[in-house]
């Protein structure tokens, strides 16, 4: 057993992360900004804003951790790509690792993300040791960056680093808004979806597969860029498809209500022989089972808070 | 006439820049750290420490300058290459741009380095357009990564970012113990010097042409990496030959006296004509009259100090 330090732990990712390390006996450290976070049992939580230095030496000094999970990231809906709080996240990011570095630290799991790699002409699954790097938004170059910077880092202060990067996902506490959770709530609400044509075939994930996947790739060895996701290519079509199959509502969707993104790439689907043949690790929620259980939350939602969620997140897409 | 912020101004390439910028009229704002920095006319000094935030986001909301030049970094010998501190003047510099754009700024200068550039395989000059980028230390991975995600800021808060990369430097006030100080101490000393087999080619700029190029950099519009340098390769061999001819005593060189480096690649030389043709600037001391005048420098600093100061550039090596 040894002292893992989580930071984002509150998060969509970061919730389904403590709860699959907690649940294998790690002496687990959580930090969260806001008041009262949910009880995980075996999870200490720290109540610390990363952005403030003193407090976060503090808590370094305290604890000694062996090993960090830095999840916790700028996540404002629809400005993440390109306010200028990722260059924040770089600077209190490279804070973070100095400081669990100074104290003793050995092994770092920090998250990119598929946005690091060159979207502009994908022809195949992208491939941490032969696709291009060419973030196109400033939260792609800020992870871009920051990896190269923690890399180089970590090799002088002789630790390990592990760098994930997530590709597309869904399930439960997802942003209201996103494709996923604004579908299922108006199909709950019995109202309308305008899509795009759908053609666009993307790499989803279930947030508790990737969890697990962040789970294994910290208990292995492995050090450098690893994917975090499926290698499945579905389109979003499919995808709304099978949501609506599920709450028996094909009506209300309106394909090609919305324009295609020109920028918006055909194909982002990621090799993910790293994570399956050198971590180890294969996902267990096909995508029908993973939407299931997404709508399920989202029905159980409606249940116990009335519709007032629901149109939280189908109004803010 | 526009308001320029200089930080590292008291520096080996600092102090120069500052006198260049000063010459024409500009509005200079240098930053020093240490008291009593030389008088230069026109030139407004601010004592202010760029790793406390306070202290810069005050002055900087003081000054609200239009265009900055960025030279300070960590500089403690014989640790450039290596020490962690790169990394805090990554999160130091970032700072320091977001505060700069925050004011009002519009055009940024930044100080890189030709160790950005993958040494491990150099054919040809160094290019920006078409060179691989692979830094192999943690000093040119910071700046590596700092050039990233200045571009990257830059491009989205729609500022300019002009980004220089030195190669190897020589003049006044250069770091005691380096290789062009060190044999001109020791000769002035009557010491012997031993130096490798010198058989490496090195791009060498006179410092007062750096700090012309830099000048010149700053009032084009050129935005991204443009390399510093002279672009003329010249062996270590030969440099310290000049210096012997300089001060006649040829007898104090033991050739083959130190080993080569085996990591030191036997080429490092820039391709200059993006300096030449977009900016405009051609460098102006041969290096023949570049190492009289600072042969002469040290000269004067024996006849004004006596010899403590060549003593400690040569004992520093």
């Amino acid at each position: 057993m040894s002292r893992v330090l989580v930071t984002g732990a509150t998060g969509f990712i970061g919730l389904p992360v403590v709860r699959a390390l907690a649940s294998r006996g790690e002496e687990i450290h959580a930090l969260h900004t806001r008041p009262s976070p949910q009880h995980v049992p075996g999870v200490r939580w720290h109540r610390v804003n990363l952005l403030e230095e003193a407090g976060l030496e503090h808590l370094m000094s305290s604890i000694t951790p062996e090993r960090l999970v830095h999840l916790a990231w700028f996540t404002e809906r629809g400005r993440v790509m390109h306010a200028p709080q990722n260059i924040v996240w770089v600077e209190c990011s490279l804070r973070l690792m100095r400081s669990f570095v100074r104290h003793g630290g050995r092994r770092m799991l920090m998250l990119g993300s598929g946005a690091e790699y060159d979207w502009s002409n994908v022809e195949e699954p992208l491939y941490e040791f032969r696709s291009l790097l060419a973030p196109a938004t400033l939260y792609g170059a800020a992870k871009d960056a920051l990896r190269r910077l923690a890399s180089a880092y970590a090799r002088q202060a002789e630790i390990e680093l592990a760098w994930g990067r997530p590709f597309f996902l869904y399930g439960p506490y997802e942003a209201p808004g996103r494709l996923v959770p604004s579908v299922i709530c108006s199909i709950l609400l019995n109202e309308s979806v305008a899509i795009s044509s759908g053609r666009q075939v993307r790499d989803y994930m279930y947030v508790e597969d990737l969890a697990a996947a962040i789970a294994a790739l910290l208990d292995s060895s492995v050090v450098g860029a690893v994917n975090l996701a499926s290698g499945v290519g579905v389109t979003l079509d499919s995808m709304v498809d099978q949501i609506v199959r599920l709450s028996g509502r094909p009506d209300l969707v309106l394909r090609g209500g919305l324009p295609d993104r020109p920028w918006e790439p055909p194909m982002l689907v990621a090799d993910v022989s790293r994570l399956r043949d050198e971590v180890g690790f294969q996902p267990r929620w096909p995508l029908a089972a993973g939407l299931a259980a997404t709508v399920q939350w989202w029905e159980a939602q409606t249940s116990r808070s009335g519709e007032d969620a629901l149109e939280d997140s189908a109004n803010q897409r």
